[in-house]
This record gives C-alpha cells, structure tokens and sequence, in this order.
C-alpha cells in the first residue's frame, strides 16, 4: 500500500470536502491525513491537503484523477494536484561557495530524511565538485559571465529542463532573470539569510550588528521576479548578544540557514506547502 | 452564521470522512477547518476535528446529530460530540496561593482571548477573593480540613456538578481522590511545575537546581487518578543558567506555567484536544 | 550586608579592572558578580558592571565614591555610576487602551519581581484608573489634546520632575516630542510591537498578516527622537501560521510584548543595560 | 598580540578579582573579557573566566604563572588555569553507527567555528572510515568485544593516552568502566539523546512516544562514574506532536542533538565551562 497526496484549491462552496471524500471512498482509499483551511469562513479560498493510501495506486490513480474532473474540478471550479507519494520530486541544488545549506541537504538525503531524489548540484564555483561527487551526485559548474547573465542561464535551462521538479537556491548568490524563471516553469526555493522583512538585500549580518538587534534570522521562500518578496514558506531566529561580532552573526546565522532551508524543503516535498498568491498556506 | 465543532473518533475505516462530509453536506454547512488523524495508516484509531457554520444553527444542530447518529456512528462503530461554539464551555478555577496562573487565566478572560464563562474560582485560601471578584467572578472559599477530605470534597461536588464543564487546577496544591474525579465526571485540567516526565512530584526548582540542568518547564495535562501521569496537553521550557538562585528557577517557570496553562484551556476551549488513553491529539 | 552596582564605561586601557578591583578591595567591599566587555580587543570601549557586597553600604559609598574620582575616573578618562541596589528605581509607566504591558509589570511587582517603585501610572485615558489604584498606585489621567501637545507635556513634565528615574511607554500611543525627551533627562523605554526593524511604525499585525510571516516579534529600546530608531534592549518572536488571523496575531503578539518589555525593564531596574551610541550592552 | 584564558575557582574572599586583575595590569595584559560568579554572595565558592590579550604571549606566560602561583594561588588557597588560546585543544571523537554528531563536529571544525584540532576519530564500527579520512582526519577502528571491555579499553588508552586534551562521545553507544574514566584523566563529553533527567537510559524517543510528550531534547554532560548523572554543560529541546512517528522524533532529536553537543563543545574549547561537583558554570 502506497500513499499519494492530493492538493485542492479554489474557490470555497459548500459540499467540496465530500465531494472529494466520496471520490476517494468510491475508489476504496483509505484517508491518512486530511487537513483543510478557508481563509474567510463565509466565501474565502479554499486549500486542502489529503494524503490516502490505496493497494496498486499506480493502477488506479488515472481513474481516480478522472473522477475527480468529473466531481470535483468541473462542478466547483476548483484546480487539483494528484501525486504518488511514493515517486520521489527531482530537486536541483545551487550553490555558491558557502557550504552549509548545501551539505545539509545532502546529508538529509543521504540520511532518508528527505524525500527527494537529486539529480545536480549546480554552482558558479568548481569548489565543492569533489564533496559534493563524494555523495554520489552530479556536480556542474557553469561559471557566472558578468554582467550578462543569458548565456549562463541558457547552459542551466538545458541542464534543468525536464529533469527536475523543483530547485532550491542555497544560498547562490547570484539573481535569477524573471525571463529565466518563467521558461524554467518549475518552483525555486530560496534561503535569505535575514528574518524578512528585516534587513532586505545584502550584507544582512553587517545590517543586524550595526542595529544592535538581539535575534538574527532566516527565510525561506519561493523565488519570483520581486527580489525578497516571494511567499514566504518558513522563518526561525536565533538569539545573539552585543558580544557577538558579525563573524559570530554570521555562523549563528548559517545554523538558522540551513535548518530553515531544510524544513521549507522537506515539507515543499511532502506536498505541504500551498502558494497562494503572497502568501503561502503550510499544512504542519 | 455561528459555527460548530465535530468531533469524531473511533476505529479508522475507509470512508468515514467521506460520510461525515456528506452528513454536513447535506445540511448546508460549510466545513471552515478540517483535521485529520489516524495513528496508524492501514487501520489504526481514527481521529477528526471539524468546524463548520451554518445559518440558524441552533435549529438544524438536532437534525445533523439524528444523521450523525444514522450514517456515521452505527454504520462506522464511531463516538462523536457535537457542540455549538457560541456558546461557551463553563470553565471552574481552583486556586490555592499562588496567583500567577490563575491571574493570566482572568486577565486573558477579560480581555475575550478564552472561549468561556467562568462561573466560579474555588480556592483553600481566602486571600484572593477579592481580587478574583474584581473580575465580576464568584469566589468560594472551601478550606482544606487536614487528611480527610471527604468534606471538602463533598463539599466542591455541591458547587461543581451540574454547573462547569470543565475544572482548571491553576496550581491548586491539593491531591483529589479517584473518588472525586470519579464523581465530577467532568474534564480536570492541571499545571504540573516542571517538565514531566523531570521532576516528578514536590519541588520540582529545588530539583532542577539540584541536578544543574540548563531549561525549567512546565507541563498542562489531564488529571487522572494516577497523579503526574495523566494525558499530556502542552509543554514548554525556558533557558535558566548557573547564576539563577532557586528563587529565580521559580520565577521563570511560574512564567512558563501560566504560559502553558493557558494554552491548554484555550485548545480544550476550543476542542482541539481529543483524549486517547494516555496521550492527546491536540489539533493547532 | 547590602548590594550595590558600579557601571564603568570609556576608552579600553590596560589596568581599569584592576584599579577599579582594588578600589573594592581597599573598602572591604565582596564582588560578588562581575562582567565585562571591550568591543575591540585592541583598544575599543571598555563596559563593566560589578556587584559588590559590604556591610553599612550607605555610609561607605560616598568614599568609595571619592576613591573611584581619584582612581579609575581621573586617571584613565572613565564615566560611572555607583548605586545602593537597595534603593528601587522609582519608574513610572505611561498607558494608553491595551493593559496586558501595564498590567504585567504591576503584577510583577506586586508579586516582588521588579525591583522599583512605582510612584505613577500616566495615561491618556481614564479607563484604567480603578484596575491601576487597585494595585495601591496613584494613577494621573492627562488627557491628549489633539496635534499641540505642548500643554499635555507641560503635565507631565510637572508629574514627572524629580520624582522618577525612568519612563515606561506600556503600549502608548503617543509620540513624545524631542523637547520633552530632553527636557526630562530620564532614560525612557518603549515597546514597539513587531521585530524591528521588521514592520517599522503603526500596524505592525496588519503588515504581518499581509506579507504572510511565520513569527511575530515585539522590541524594547530606548526612546530617542528617531521614532523606531533609539537602541534596543530585548527582543522576541513567536511562531504563527497562515490559520492565524490578524485578530490572532495581535493575541499572540500581545504575550510576546509583555514578556520581553518585562525582562527590558528589570534588566533596565538592574543596571544590566548600558547603552552604547546606538546599541546597548547587556549584562546577563 | 594572541589571546589566554585563564581560569581562577575556589574558596571565595574579598579581593581576588583585585589580585589577578593587579597581576595582570603589572604584566601589560589588557582584559578583553572577564566573567565572575560566586554561589553564594557571602562566601561561597567563587569562579573566574579572564580572557587577556598581550604580545608576546608565550615568553610571557611562565612569568604570569609565577605571580599567580604567588598573588592569587597561595595566599587565596585558589586553584587556576592558564592557557594560551591560540593552541587549539586536542579532541577525539568517539562514534558508533550514528554520524549526525561526528559529522556536524567535522564539518564545523573544517569551517573554522571549532578552535580544536581532531588528532583522532575512533568507532567500533569500520563505517565511517572513509567519510572522516575525507576530512583529512585519521580515523581508528577498536572493534567491541563483547561484554568484557578491558582489552577494547586498553587499545583506547593506547591512542588517547599524551594525545589528546578531552574526548568527545558523538552517539558512540558504549558504556566506558570507571577504570577507564580515571585512567584516561581528561574531560569526556557525552551527549545524551533526551532532556535529562527525563527518559534516562536507553531508547528515550520510544519512551517519548510512548509518554506522548509535546518536546524532546537532548543534554551534553561531562561523564562520570555514574551514567546520565555527570555535570549537564548545555541541553535543548524541539516542538513534537501526536503526528510524529518514533522515527520523527528521532530524526527532530537528531538535530537537537547535533547542535546541542556542538555548543557543548565549542564552550568546553574555549574554557568557557567550569565544573563544580555536579554542576557546572557556563560563562556564555
């Protein structure tokens, strides 16, 4: 028995939470976990996160995503995503040259912890080839050109084109083109290293030193075109004195980084995460 | 429109939410939060919390129970409750001498963070009556009688039975007899001073001052005859250090104790809390 | 045997410790608590806070006085302050409609925790004056007056002159003219209801809601003219989710602003707080 | 100019913090940071972290030894500690199967966060061989030998015995002989997988489970004779909830774990930890 996750949305109407039930009941699914929220009691939008396991999954679940065509999507109007839980999303890695959040997510990986499977790891810098080979993982480099960024993009659109679902920026520091994220059509994840909005753009730990905060933080959230203002997925801080120097900010804030980054990861694969415009829904 | 809780448990089987969507379905009520737990994927215990509105609630809340009970609770072999939210559960404090848990409680009551009446404080002490009907609350002063507390006892059932809901011991120092529990036959919610399963029993600051440890916490849990080891609801903790005397132990944990209590009566407020033998589901 | 404070701050030399040790030393006075911090390990700021100990405290401090002109000030160019701990801190606390800040730091000194006296509640509203006289404290109601706040502070400088050691803004929502924050020459602490410098200004959990954050945080600084700007003390956040509404946000930052306004102030009552320019430093 | 830590514990009287500032100022060291604790504010025992800055460290530190055997050491009755921080202390690493511990340690010693050198990982398991040669660090594999230690022991003693400063146990899961702790006669940092004292002993996430707590923790302590009793040098937890597995809560412990050993670690490096019979004083 295998399970799969099905995510529904859309407007809010009376009778959606059995009309998708009774789908999966006629097709002998077993619910798992369901959890449903409505951002306005009264006529709002509608999110909901079933996970069901069923005997020969793979067999049914066409039959399944016809039924609910049929009962669900055309009756309400609603969009839904149906997926074997058991097929793991393909995530590409970027980085740069600090190692933290990359090696995280590897040792996550390589731990079982993640439900993954990682087909690259993509970098402006040769560094880390070899740790990252070590995990049994592609490596590319395909070095940053200046200013011009087209011909760099182009060589990671054939990289990533087709072969993964998803990909996560840890920490790469380098801006993506709007023009770039809408032809590689598939979710960017992103770590900002400051608990957002504080401290927006660079050199945040430098930003949080010279404030004389008593916390620094992290961010994780999917890329768009507006620099620092994807929704935001997930955030956690860590507490620091005025002893702390910005060297000191800056590791406890790589902490931060890649246990933040590493949720938002984990649950984006889990099928937790539900964008919905600026914001994001996140079932725990 | 108000809104209402289900809650539903019971041996988990394929298509009772299905059936439990098609009850609320039926009589127009709009589902506005759906959870949903089962501790084992192929057939363990099953667990729902739903929350819905519905116009002239009062009316149609008999009707959805006479289908609960026909298409959910004998087909399924499921227990539900089935209560309206507008009208709130009548919570009774008992009190002894420390005021920090019970203040937060009246305080946050007033202020129309806790979905509940209070129709009485019960106390061993009288120090605090006036305080508490400051509050427009009745205040009972019941003195503890040495050993025997069948008077006492006998004389906190006149007070209670028939007139709470529910009975919050907000660092109420007394034992309570199986008997009482037994009797009252309402839920009892009390704040243990440290994080159990550490420290159990008496002086638990003196204890953690004793064993050097780096948190104090708290727990909120079900009172059950065996005494710190009723079902869990919330725990917290809070970082001490070497330089806190066993004065300021204190003094942090009554911060986190009147934190967690109040957690825990407003989630059992709310139904989010669902008993099963020694545990809870608490939905967030 | 009573406690005093000694706060030393200036330019870092070799030999301020000692001078200043041997000063106790000579009276007879027991460090029983030290710490201290230079921001550049090659000659930057020096900050030292010591607890001493000695018996008849109060007719030995004003030559321990004499001796520290003579052997620390003097010579190495250094300011301090020297304080009997025994003598609270006379602060008084401004409010405006929210009472969560106002009532904690009252409980919290009913119950022995702040180490102040407490000679005056000021609001601009009257509604608080019976639950404030109850805790046995004279509360002065000076209304607002519109856009000229000049007679209003006229008011309060009268009722503050002398009689106070510092200010606690406990949520009010009144902005202080530079003028007056001159002409009291009292160090005045504020909460401001977000992580700043996350949200700066008014609506703070609307902001929140809108950007779609997973914490929530409150600040505590001192009050400079720079509105948002002045140093800060202490900061926290809590954890929301997207179910969260703005009602709740404001709840949940409610918690979050009284307890860290209530460590800001007693650390403040302390002496453990000493500010820097635009920083402090904070002697845990 | 390099940085000493030195290290002054015992007997508290009034005019050791003088003593050790006047020989530091005499020998043109400049304190860069200075931490006193007494447990008692009229005698007690009294501890003392000063961390000096001085050129020409190494020439000069017999010098200061001397004038601290004779200023502070004899007519004090104090013991202290003397050391030149740019030597890194010797760490071995002990693990078994579990490689969380061993390689946050690794990974952040290779970052430069940790001022040690690792001369030696040591396993009863051939596993990990490769992964920590990768590290350029050499790795040693002293099988267990079933239920008699002594020949096991004797091998360890062999590696460790002039090599090595303190040990640390990352997960390695084998009881060491009270022999074999004093025989040794350095420091061994262990670090338990719960929040002591709950769940003593083996497996605390099922019995975690089974108690249905709300958090889990882990606890870094100095071994001793007796198991889970030694001196607690720092302890964390993580939320859990009734939707969390066993293994989830393993997997959440893993990462308390990790980072709870490392700050054990670095402090213990940096001297920053002082034992005092079953407790010990963290200087933060």
């Amino acid at each position: 028995r295998t399970l799969a996750s099905l995510i529904v949305q859309g407007e809010d109407r009376i009778g959606i939470v059995s009309a998708v039930a009774a789908v999966l009941s006629r097709h002998r699914a077993n619910i798992v976990s369901l959890d449903q929220y409505s951002d306005d009691p009264h006529g709002g939008a509608f999110f909901q996160r079933t996970v069901f396991s069923r005997d020969d999954l793979q067999a049914v679940l066409p039959d399944i995503a016809r039924d609910l065509d049929k009962q669900v999507k055309r009756p309400y109007g609603l969009s839904y995503t149906l997926r074997d839980l058991s097929v793991p999303k393909r995530m590409a890695v970027f980085a740069s040259t600090s190692d933290h959040c990359l090696l995280d997510l590897l040792w996550r990986h390589r731990r079982g912890e993640l439900p993954v499977s990682i087909p690259m790891v993509v970098s402006n810098h040769a560094a880390m080839a070899e740790e990252v080979r070590g995990f049994g993982i592609p490596f590319f480099h395909v070095p940053s050109m200046g200013p011009d960024k087209s011909a760099a993009e182009a060589e990671h659109l054939r990289l990533l084109k087709g072969n993964v679902d998803f990909v996560v920026l840890a920490r790469y520091m380098q801006i993506l083109s709007g023009a770039f994220i809408e032809e590689l059509g598939v979710p960017i994840i992103n770590i900002h290293h400051s608990f957002l909005p504080a401290f927006i753009g660079a050199g945040p730990y430098a930003k949080a030193k010279e404030r004389g905060v008593k916390l620094v933080g992290a961010t994780a959230h999917y890329v768009t075109e507006d620099l620092d203002e994807g929704p935001i997925i997930e955030q956690d801080v860590v507490r620091v004195t005025h002893a702390d120097t910005a060297t000191d900010l800056r590791r406890r804030g790589a902490d931060v980084e890649r246990a933040v980054l590493s949720r938002a990861v984990l649950w984006h694969a889990e099928d937790r995460v539900i964008r919905n415009g600026r914001h994001t829904i996140v079932f725990g």
